[in-house]
């Protein structure tokens, strides 16, 4: 193997599918071939205006097959022929936080899909043939039957089941607020479903009809559109003026949304935070905190075992996820599937993208 | 009023329908309108053959409607014309174990279904027409589009949910084994498979044939019938050699299986220990425990809230609850439910069974 | 018994001491004989300003002896002779907040020294000679060999342990910073050392040089006067750049305290929010909230295990609590406390003020 | 380097310091001068009769200063110069347990102290010169101001503070039970004060004197000698008739103290089972788990973050320790040492041993 073709970012808006050479190869690790690799909402802020310090291969949604591994690299996962996803963080494994089973936290990780070129051998993203895959690389298996454009779904999925069962610690029957409808939102609905939710309240925009269409059929009772009505009334409605349970807030960049949450939750209440907001600050009425002893509990992704259950969920129920529409496009296409996701391509809004990389 | 229709159990084998007149009434509490009131395993041993010191009426899987409510009982649950199902404990509501949460345990309970005609008013079970509800007693609304004899259901439908997501604290996607297909195993084969269990192995015996399709029915992957084989091989079959994740275990006498679940226990299995076992010890290899950090938790009854769950799970998907098999019975026949539940009635091998009690 | 001096607030800054006559009493309930109550922040503050509603006794951290008990209570905790501390929290009991073990923050519950003259029998409140205990009181046993007067500090001294303990989940080694030296953050310093907190930094403010003091006595190893240094700066270089783990922030009125909290702490830090802040809502910077996986947690008062635990610890080492130098006066000098608590008393600025009502 | 002195244990009773040749060497790691290096029991049972499948050196309570560190070992902690205390475990870091933080358990883990010569470079116990780290090491900071001999305590200290505050979330002012007053026992007693508790009752044997008074020193309010008196009376006499919060079992044999610890914890009671029992299983009273809700919780080791918090106990409160009575001996004598611990070496009984390794 003397290239790999591969889509490198190397400016806002510029992406170019090309033959990147392969040179320095570090001392151990794993080539994957990627099949599919899903877009996430990150890759196309990447895309759209974020300052790219140096070129780079986006993507980290990634499903593939291993094709060879070499080298001293003590990782169980590692086997030619396994058929795997990959976790976007590439942790040291050895830190405190990584010690203490928070790995996706590390202060020393990088990620894939947003490694430079600069970095050998420069293959850290999905939206390429091949991947390098470092020894310290969380690996989880895939089945064989399950098919490699679904399985991208595994990173909205196993968040959902994370943030809702171990970080909110929902019991069967407590009520769900869902803020937002893109991939993690919709994928906290099924969570929420999956882990015996009773009532579950959706919360769109105008303009996301689709996105509202899918959050029904993956078992939200209420859905609101938020520019024509007032998200807090159809929560107190539906909880019978009590408040909400757990409440998680999807949503990018609003900074009001954390404190509507906190209006309206119910005596110990838990706020999943899973939206960055730009770096713009939410102003919290804590009064509320105190008196109904509420908690806000910031998310950056998932714990591991969640992998293992949605690539699980998504083998044994696939038909449960039929309403995350999707656009696939091949490699060459890649353009087109960031600005699908991001809303810009006419005529298409699907809930998700993904990339079919041989 | 002055008196009421009740069966009262006087010696092993003797119960009879009988007007108890009503005389000394407390200062403080309700009379509830029995609709319908489920028999449990303990009523059935009660009959069978438990020494009986004192003449009690028995019955504490109630529903019905509060029909009179008198004096300073500053229980907001106690109001005219509500209809409801009652937690068997009757806790002090004070002492450091109530005000933990645990008032299920309180050491100064007394039980609905087990006190005595002597301690006034005397009618402390539900099968009979009334039943007084003192201050202290743990009331859930009931909504009325629920069926009454489903919604006696509500103790081992909440027993499940309980054990399952809080002692056992579940997460999707983990394995489960179920030990008994009594009552509180299918309950809990179906509260695993609502808090989004993966492969759920059930263990009952033959001449269960009935109970082992209910276990199928509600959702168990893989129903062993013990007498015929082995079921840690099953487990281990399904669990591909890793072992089982959360283990309940109902069977009421086996002193074997605690010690056999232990050694096809995950690492970091918890066992949930819900069966008692007539006072006999078990032998535990504590050796696994400590290899591979298995927890074994005793419980005795819920956390609250899941009777609240339980109670909207059975309103919202009656039909799930299908494979309960319940025999109905009117009070006076209050015998034969019993005896057919105990297995002791020619021809009749229910899961469950019902008194209605007007 | 035909009146009982107690201390009425009937407009802010109006505060006498009277002969209240006791006319209509509840069916059941106890009085308990008042040794000493302690001045509580929200004490001052309805003194100082806040609107009165209707006349009441005020003071909640009361400590006496049971004299009289009478009618069905129910309770096992009110007997004649036992001497005992009262939660100032009367719950329902019977709410699905009290089933959980939450009747800190039972929706009906009312509270002790502030609820009204015009709610029979009028004693509800610690500045009196007698207070009513209505059967539903959560009280707790008081060692004989306790000093009264330290007694009451059992309010702040629980708070500490639970807020540490149970909400915080601090492991022995971890990081504290306590934000305010009130009686609630200094009793927060002491929990942290009991709990075996690592490294505590303090934060106060110019002119409360006592209570700093106090704090250092209490074992912080850093105490910072927020006037005259950033404590943000001094929280880093304690915890070397990393962080703090832990946060008690009990300041009363400061809306920028959460938002630096945040951001000196560490990768699943946890900062509990237990400061009102006059209803005014703070700015938090979310995204370091979700990056570093930080919780803020609200609290209004206590588990009510923290209040044994409380009593035992004043018990067994009295001495440790010396540095909550304390006013204390008689009944009659009941406004004296009061202002001597707000700072308003010329010479004196004690950490706790107490009332001796016998 | 192409020798190190080392002690190779090559049968019962045979252990030999000899000149070990370095000769093939990994790809990546470092090499650890080791300082010192404590004596744990299973060094003693494998030293005394455990079956030796290949010749080792023993030792994994460890303490020394990295000398050398080569390869692409990716781990942050392994630093020329760095002084560091390992973890025993060497796990995989990659698979499900790792990954979940509990990389103790890693099915795939080796052990220092207890892997053989034919494994390269051999050099894998704490009882030599030098041994080698392997990339995936835990290795944690050693303040320069700890006494080394000292600081081999980290591995039994860890271990309770992680028992009690992780394992049995100990809140202050609950009850302790402590069985056995070994390293373990004696670590436990220590953490459990560390942590608040309220009283704590030691338990060991004749013989055993100066342990019991080591206990009495570390913090037992009450120390039992098992042969002479019942503890189970003392703990109810303790706990007025309660029953324990908590109990440590770090008994190395007994399988009778699980059965007696059940029959005296409290409501709610956890069990910590740390002593291995020769493979035999204990007879447990399961209808007590059941009726009181009682946990049993196995633990092989300690979470990671115990390490660094022990370590930094050890550095703070060195005088707190002095309980810990030790046997000193350098490398040429550490046969002496086994000796020592294991009760063998006339007019020596000492709590800890520690190998002097330079």
């Amino acid at each position: 193997m003397t290239s790999v073709r591969a889509a490198v970012l190397s400016a806002p808006r510029t992406i170019d599918v090309v033959a990147l050479p392969v040179t320095e190869v570090p001392a151990a690790g794993a080539w994957l071939d990627v099949e599919s690799c899903g877009v996430c909402g990150s890759d196309w802020s990447w895309y759209r205006d974020r300052p790219i310090p140096s070129p780079f291969v986006p993507g980290h949604e990634m499903v593939g097959r291993i094709g060879e591994v070499w080298g001293d690299h003590g990782n169980p996962g590692l086997r030619v022929g396994a058929r795997v996803a990959v976790e976007e963080a590439l942790p040291c494994g050895s830190c405190a936080v990584c010690r203490s089973g928070r790995h996706r936290l590390c202060p020393l990780s990088t990620r894939y899909g947003g490694t430079g070129l600069d970095v050998a051998p420069g293959l850290w993203g999905g939206f390429a043939e091949r991947v390098y895959l470092a020894p310290r690389s969380n690996v989880h298996e895939v089945p064989d039957d399950l098919d490699a454009e679904l399985a991208t779904l595994f990173i909205p999925v196993s968040n959902g089941l994370s943030w809702l069962s171990s970080t909110a610690a929902l019991h069967p029957g407590e009520s769900v607020l869902v803020l937002g409808v893109g991939q993690h939102g919709l994928a906290s609905i099924a969570a929420a479903r999956r882990s015996g939710a009773g009532a579950v309240v959706a919360v769109g925009r105008a303009g996301d009809e689709a996105r509202l269409a899918a959050a029904r059929e993956l078992g939200a009772d209420v859905v609101v559109d938020a520019d024509r009505m007032d998200w807090t009334d159809a929560v107190l409605s539906v909880t019978a003026g009590v408040g909400v349970d757990v409440t998680v807030d999807t949503t990018p960049a609003a900074t009001d949304s954390l404190g509507r949450a906190v209006s309206v939750a119910a005596i110990g209440g838990r706020i999943v935070m899973a939206g960055l907001k730009s770096g713009r600050p939410s102003p919290v009425p804590t009064d509320l905190l105190v008196r109904r002893e509420i908690s806000v509990r910031g998310v950056a992704a998932r714990e591991s075992w969640a992998v293992d259950s949605a690539l699980a969920w998504l083998t044994r129920e696939p038909q449960a996820f039929e309403a995350f529409s999707s656009v696939t496009v091949g490699l060459d296409d890649v353009e087109r599937a960031l600005l699908a996701l991001g809303g810009e391509q006419p005529g298409e809004r699907p809930v998700h993208a993904v990339v079919r990389c041989q």
